[in-house]
């Protein structure tokens, strides 16, 4: 039997433990659609709440927005998705099978899988034609009645048809930003890699509106500020990477566009990109819906469309990333144990409280500590099988710090404080217990 | 000109101070679907966040989710959506326009407004046919071989078909609850009241499985729990009230239902259902998938489908029950303040921080305490005329304290915290606002 790969194991381990579960898994799972268990949500909800504090609630300069998945169809007009979000599908007259036309290397032939698309003798491959990637629906009660309309397949556009109602409602002004997290779906043909490329996703987006002249100085801001953020969230700095988008790479809209690449087992990919978008995407809105959008400058005395730099970041990509840098196999004690190596700030559950043996008062105190500790942080209580197991157990899902009442404690007041990465042992008092977890929990930026 | 009444003054206010805008407003807007502004995606995510507190967090017999908006269409047939959930629909053959069958009473006659449609003489009325309510769409690149599916009309399925894959991953034994938080779709034929119904929307649904038998005491401990939470972020007990369902308006599925109502200007209306849905949906789920779904219940040495105790509320009607809950009028000095007394805890702005005047230090002091609370709470920074002016815009806003540096300040290291709802003020020292605010602001449940 081959060896299990690392995204073998990972994908394995976020079933069992409850990261992430196959969609509709009873009823043979839905294509590349996935679900986050109840340790997945708390991960991928922190990985959220930390962007929106970073993003929003710790600066003045930018604000917070929500806006709705369906949209009036004609942004996707003035966004030019209607016409030029597309893939190149070519399909095979032999073996009927369909593939991307510019992805033709990343797939097996059906008929001669050592091959390529195209490249056995009985390929028979029609003219690449052009898919929209846009899930379309229909609002009204009867489709043929119905307005056609589109999920979002990114957020941004609802950041630029607010940029007015957001600056005339906030005290803001050039330069300020608006950041949004939300559900986008695309109809891709080519899935896959877990929870790296799916249809449906959730984005971390954020538009900067600066004075036309000085989107390269924010540009090159933000960049610095978006790498730090990575890092400040725990991720390997060897594993992370700038990638510059050149010649045809570079999207019709954008001055200049940088991803910041992880080093994932599937080879280098993007998990946020910064892009200087220029004044396109409002000039594009202003032109379609024949409002206008410029912004007139008290400071300069002279009115412009802004130009806009964008940090757009996938919160499922990066939930994964998450998991991908922090799991690895260690041999300890002629064992394997499996640690996922959280930043203590993103772990789902913070601390465990383990009585070491269910008597002699150990559990009415574990029980009581727990009760306490988990007003203020995600705890679980476990009291089951021997403590190096239920360590193992904890270490498996990233957990900080465990925390034994043992038979020690009821003399001396105290338990022990285990730390998942050292496994390094503090003996800590019952009453300081809190201020010593939260000293340690203290995420990036506060 | 007629009087405005409190819910156009409430649109009006969330439109001007960032509350709640019109989606694609700049594209003459998309028929009841709307944008939550800075402010309102700030209170809608402190709604959210106290319900996963209260509902996740601080219980251990409760696990988080977060499942796909687009599921394997099979779940659709088994949960009874494909076949039943539609609206009856009549078309009127002389005026063209359609109705809901069974509201024919809220509509007008097009052609005689003093009547309803059926009631005038050239009124021509089809049979009702009914529509179902579900968006739909199309996975896959091309229309025509795309498997059909739909956009989830509720959370709720994605927690049942889910239960097994969390009742292996956690430690949770019956009775135990799943809780989640999504947004979902209804292609209503009448939406309306602002967001009160619309066709996109968003819930915080928990699903509680326990023995059957006893499924009754828990309907009645969430009947309690649920109303308690109500009460906890700030709503007033005289504006709720139980509603409960009884023959004909009891869902198939329910055993019993009752509904929190709100006392809303345009009526009473549901907030939120509890729902004893018995093993009605595991039942369905089993049967149309084909997986045993029973519960090895090790206390009693049985086999069994739980029964499920359901609370579903909606996270925009709760959000816009808080804005007309606590929006008022008062005459304070011969002048009308509009005020949003939204509990602390909800308030999307902490506090704000504002300097008597710009000079004497006092920017400089209040600019370095407002740099040092908005590490740990959304604040505001204001120093744009006159001070009672400024403590009217945070009023409007529902910011519950406004700390004034004044020129004692420079003498005394203290400031004035001024409190929303009384207008009393407190003499504070720099050094102990944090704290001071801390304490007032602890939310419900810590």
């Amino acid at each position: 039997m081959a060896p299990q790969t690392l995204m073998d194991k990972l994908v394995s381990l976020c079933k069992r433990r409850g990261f992430v579960f196959q969609s509709s898994e009873i009823y043979g799972g839905l294509g590349s659609v996935w679900d986050y268990g109840p340790l997945g949500a708390e991960l991928k909800k922190n990985v959220k709440d930390r962007w929106w504090h970073a993003m929003v609630r710790a600066r003045d300069d930018i604000e917070g927005l929500d806006s709705a998945i369906l949209m009036h169809p004609k942004i996707w007009e003035a966004s030019g998705h209607v016409a030029g979000f597309t893939d190149p599908l070519v399909d095979c007259r032999t073996c009927k099978a369909r593939f991307r036309a510019d992805r033709l290397s990343e797939f097996a032939c059906p008929q001669k899988p050592s091959k390529h698309p195209g490249e056995h003798s009985t390929c028979d491959l029609t003219e690449p034609r052009l898919f929209n990637l846009m899930f379309k629906t229909f609002m009204g009660p009867v489709e043929e009645q119905a307005a056609t309309i589109y999920l979002r397949p990114e957020t941004a556009q609802g950041i630029y048809v607010n940029y007015l109602n957001v600056l005339q409602s906030s005290r803001q002004r050039i330069p300020f930003g608006i950041a949004q997290i939300g559900k986008a779906f695309r109809n891709e043909i080519t899935p896959g890699n877990f929870i790296f490329r799916t249809r449906e996703f959730e984005q971390m987006e954020m538009q900067f509106f600066v004075r036309p002249g000085e989107d390269t100085d924010w540009f090159e801001r933000w960049r610095g500020l978006r790498l730090a953020w990575h890092h400040e969230i725990g991720l390997n700095p060897a594993k992370l990477r700038w990638h510059e988008h050149e010649g045809k790479e570079l999207a019709h809209y954008a001055k200049a566009a940088y991803d910041i690449e992880y080093e994932f087992p599937f080879g280098w990919n993007e998990i946020e990109g910064i892009h200087n978008r220029t004044d396109f995407d409002l000039s594009r809105h202003q032109e379609h819906s024949g409002k206008k959008l410029e912004y007139f400058d008290q400071a300069s005395g002279s009115r412009y469309l802004p130009f806009i730099v964008e940090t757009s970041a996938g919160a499922d990509r990066i939930t994964l990333t998450l998991l991908v840098d922090a799991y690895r196999e260690e041999q300890v004690e002629g064992e394997t144990r499996t640690v996922l190596g959280f930043h203590p700030a993103l772990a789902p559950i913070k601390a465990a409280v383990l009585p070491l043996v269910n008597k002699d008062a150990m559990p009415e105190t574990a029980a009581a500590l727990y009760n306490d500790l988990r007003k203020h942080l995600v705890c679980f209580y476990d009291d089951g099988g021997a403590i190096g197991r239920r360590y193992r157990r904890q270490d498996e899902v990233g957990t900080p710090f465990c925390i034994t009442v043992d038979g020690q404690t009821g003399e001396d007041r105290a338990v022990t404080v285990r730390h998942r990465d050292s496994m390094h042992q503090d003996r800590v008092g019952l009453d300081q217990v809190k201020g010593y977890l939260e000293e340690r929990l203290r995420g990036p930026g506060g």
